[in-house]
C-alpha cells in the first residue's frame, strides 16, 4: 500500500482592521476588506498532517488527539475545492496517481490550549488547506489557495501569509476575487511584538458568525462603517505598514477595534464582547501612551474579551514593564527579560486587582506563514501516531 | 423691607432618544433633537425657592442646605436672560417694582440622594429658571422659558413639561429655535412606569460635556448617527407616543440607548458608561421580552451605568416580578405590591449574583411638569429656613 503524506504548520493571525459582516454566508464573502498581523508559530500554531492512499475509502479527521470525523459543511467545501484542483492536474497528466479519488486522513494539533479562548479556526483551516495543497502538489499561488481557506473560515485566508496581510473583499458574486495578499513580509518590519492578555469570562460569547449576521441585519451604524470608515482606513493602514509608522498604525488599530465593538453594541439585541477587565486594559494602554506623549502600544479585541497589545521591540521595557507591574501574578511570564521585570513605572495609577480578571499572558511577536515541517502526526499506514 | 418670593418644584426627565453632542457649547445647542419621559415628582424632584428684595445687593445660592454662591457661568447666563425679560416688563410698565435690578437668593433641595448617581442638573436648572420666571411674573410660554433652562443644562429644557417631551434641536445660530415642546401630556398615556436600578460603579465616569465633545470630534460613526439615524427615529418615536404603541416605543428606546453608547465606544479614546452589571440588566430585559414574544419592557442608560426600565402598568407584575426575583435584596422595594412579590417567573435563567452590582431600586412613573407649591425654603427675610 502506498501512502502519500504531507505536513505543514500554520499560524494564528490577529486582525488590526476587523472582519465583521458577511455578504455571502456560504462562500464567506465579507462586507469589508481587513488587515492582520501573523503571529509567531513558536508560540501559537496548528500542525496538520494529511495522508491519502488508494485503500482509504473515506475521509477522516483527528483533532488534538480525538477522532472527529468530517462533519462540518465548511470542511467538506474545502476538500471539494482542493480535489477539483487536483483533478485538473490528473486530467492534464495521466501519469499522476489519482489522489483526488482517494480518502483523506487529516490529523491536526494546536500547540496552545483551546482553553486560552483564542480563535484557532483560522490556523486550523489554513493548515488543513495548505497541507492538502502540498499533498496534491497543487501549482497555485498562496493567494489562490487562500480562497479555499476562506470558505473554511473567513479569517483563515489571512493565515496563508506571514508578516502583514490584507484580505481584499473583492466584489464578484462567486468570490473569485476575495482573497488574501501580502501587504509586507515579516522582514519589512520585524520588530512588531504582541502581548495577549487572556481575559477570564463567565459568559458564553455570541458566536462570531451569528453575531455578524445580527449586526448586518440590525445595526444602523454598520453600513456607515463598511461603506465609509473601513475603505478609507484600509488604505491608510496599508500605508502605515509600508512606512513602518507605529504611531499611526497603532491609532488606526485601536480605532478600528473600537469601531467594530461599537457596531456590535449597536446591534439589536446588542452584542457585548468587551467586559470590565477588557475596558481596564484599554484604559491602561491609553494612560501609557498619554504618559509617553505618543502611541507606543495599541490594543485590539476580537469577538471576545481577550486583549492583544501590539508594540515595537524597542519599547518592550516600557510596555511589558507596565503590564508586568500590574499582571505579574498571571502565568505566562517565563521568558520575560530582567529589564522588563526591573522596569519601574511610577506615574501610572491602575486598579491593582485587575489581574484577577486575566487567566494568562502570551508573549509573542510577528511571524511567518505556513511552514513545511519534518514533524508528522501520521504513521506509515496514514493513521494518527 | 419687602421680600418677593416664589417656589416651584421641577421633575427629572430620562431621555428615550438621547441628547449627545453639542453644536454650540456656550448656548448648549445640540447636534440632534431628543425625546424624554418626565418622571413623577413624588419620587424625584427639585424644590427651589427664590427671593428678591431691594436690600439684596448680590445673588446667592444654597444647595441641599449648603451655601454654594453663584459660581457657574451657566447659572450666570440663566440669571442674565431672566433679568432681561423682567427688564422688558418693567420698561413697558413703570409701576412694576424693579426686581431685575435686585439681588436674588436661590435655595434648592432634591428629594433624592445625590449619591444615587442620578443626573440632578436637569431638574435643578428647570426649577431655578421656572421659580425665577414666576417671581418675575414673566408672561412667556414654557417653550420660551425652556430656552433659558437649556443654557443651564441642555436636558433641563425638557424638564419644563410633564409627560412626553421633545427638545427640537433647531437650526438657528443664536439658538432661538432650540427649545422643548410637549409631544403628549401625561394624560395621553398615563400608564408609563419606570424602574431605576442604581448601579454601583467604582470608577468615575467621563463628565457628559467632556464626553460629548470627544465624541463629536473623534467618532467616525457619530455623523451618521446624527444625520441619518436620529432624525428618522425622532419622527418615529413621536408617532409611537401618539399611538401609545409600547412595542415600537420600547424598541426605539432600546436601540437609541445602544446607538448612543456605541458612538461613545467609537470615540477616541473610547468612553464606556455601561459596566458588566448594566450589560446583565440589558440581557435580562431582552430575555423577558423574548419569553413574552413581544416588548413589554425597555431599558435606557444615560451617561452612567444606571438602568432605567420603562414598562406599562398592565405589565407591572411580569416586569417588576422578574426584577424583584433577582434584585429583591437591594433597598427600594417598600411600596411594591404583593402581586409583584408573589409573581413567579420560572423560565428565565439569570445571574443570581447580579444584585450585588446594584445599590438600590427606585420605582416611579411618568409625571407632570414644574408645579407651584406652598412649600417654601426661604423665610420672611428671604434667607434659607
Amino acid at each position: 500500500m502506498t501512502v502519500y503524506t504531507a505536513s505543514t504548520t500554520a499560524p494564528v493571525n490577529i486582525a488590526t482592521l476587523k472582519y465583521w459582516g458577511k455578504r455571502d454566508k456560504t462562500l464567506n464573502l465579507p462586507t469589508n476588506s481587513s488587515i492582520s498581523v501573523t503571529l509567531a508559530q513558536e508560540d501559537l500554531r496548528t500542525l496538520t498532517s494529511v495522508a491519502t492512499s488508494a485503500d482509504f475509502k473515506s475521509d477522516n479527521l483527528w483533532l488534538n488527539g480525538k477522532e472527529e470525523g468530517i462533519k462540518g459543511e465548511r470542511t467538506i467545501a474545502c476538500l471539494k475545492d482542493l480535489r477539483k484542483l487536483r483533478k485538473e492536474l490528473e486530467d492534464s497528466d495521466s501519469s499522476l496517481p489519482k489522489l483526488s479519488e482517494w480518502g483523506l486522513h487529516i490529523v491536526s494539533e494546536n500547540n496552545f490550549p483551546t482553553a486560552a479562548g483564542l480563535a484557532s479556526s483560522a490556523a486550523g483551516f489554513a493548515a488543513l488547506v495548505v497541507a492538502i495543497a502540498k499533498l496534491y502538489k497543487l501549482p497555485q499561488l498562496m493567494s489562490e489557495i487562500s480562497k479555499i481557506a476562506r470558505k473554511g473560515s473567513g479569517s483563515a485566508c489571512r493565515s496563508l501569509f506571514g508578516g502583514y496581510v490584507a484580505w481584499e473583499m473583492g466584489d464578484l458574486e462567486n468570490g473569485e476575487d476575495s482573497k488574501a495578499v501580502e501587504v509586507a513580509p515579516l522582514e519589512h518590519w520585524p520588530s512588531m511584538k504582541a502581548a495577549i492578555l487572556v481575559v477570564s469570562d463567565d459568559k458564553k460569547d455570541t458566536p462570531s458568525t451569528t453575531g455578524m449576521q445580527s449586526t448586518v441585519a440590525t445595526s444602523d451604524l454598520f453600513q456607515h462603517r463598511i461603506l465609509e470608515v473601513v475603505p478609507k482606513r484600509f488604505e491608510e493602514m496599508k500605508k502605515t505598514i509600508l512606512e513602518r509608522d507605529f504611531e499611526k498604525f497603532g491609532e488606526l488599530t485601536m480605532k478600528d477595534s473600537n469601531s467594530f465593538h461599537a457596531v456590535c453594541l449597536d446591534s439589536y439585541p446588542p452584542i457585548f464582547y468587551l467586559n470590565d477587565t477588557s475596558k481596564k486594559i484599554i484604559k491602561l494602554v491609553h494612560k501609557l501612551n498619554e504618559q509617553e506623549g505618543k502611541i507606543i502600544a495599541a490594543y485590539t479585541f476580537d469577538a471576545g474579551p481577550n486583549a492583544v497589545i501590539y508594540y515595537e521591540e524597542k519599547n518592550e521595557n516600557k510596555v511589558l514593564g507596565l503590564i508586568y507591574k500590574y499582571f505579574k501574578l498571571v502565568p505566562g511570564w517565563d521568558k520575560v527579560s530582567n529589564q522588563v521585570v526591573d522596569f519601574e513605572d511610577s506615574a501610572i495609577e491602575f486598579d491593582t486587582d485587575a489581574y484577577k480578571g486575566v487567566s494568562r499572558i502570551i508573549l509573542t511577536k510577528i511571524g511567518s506563514g505556513p511552514q513545511e515541517t519534518s514533524q508528522t502526526l501520521v504513521n506509515e499506514q496514514g493513521l494518527p501516531k
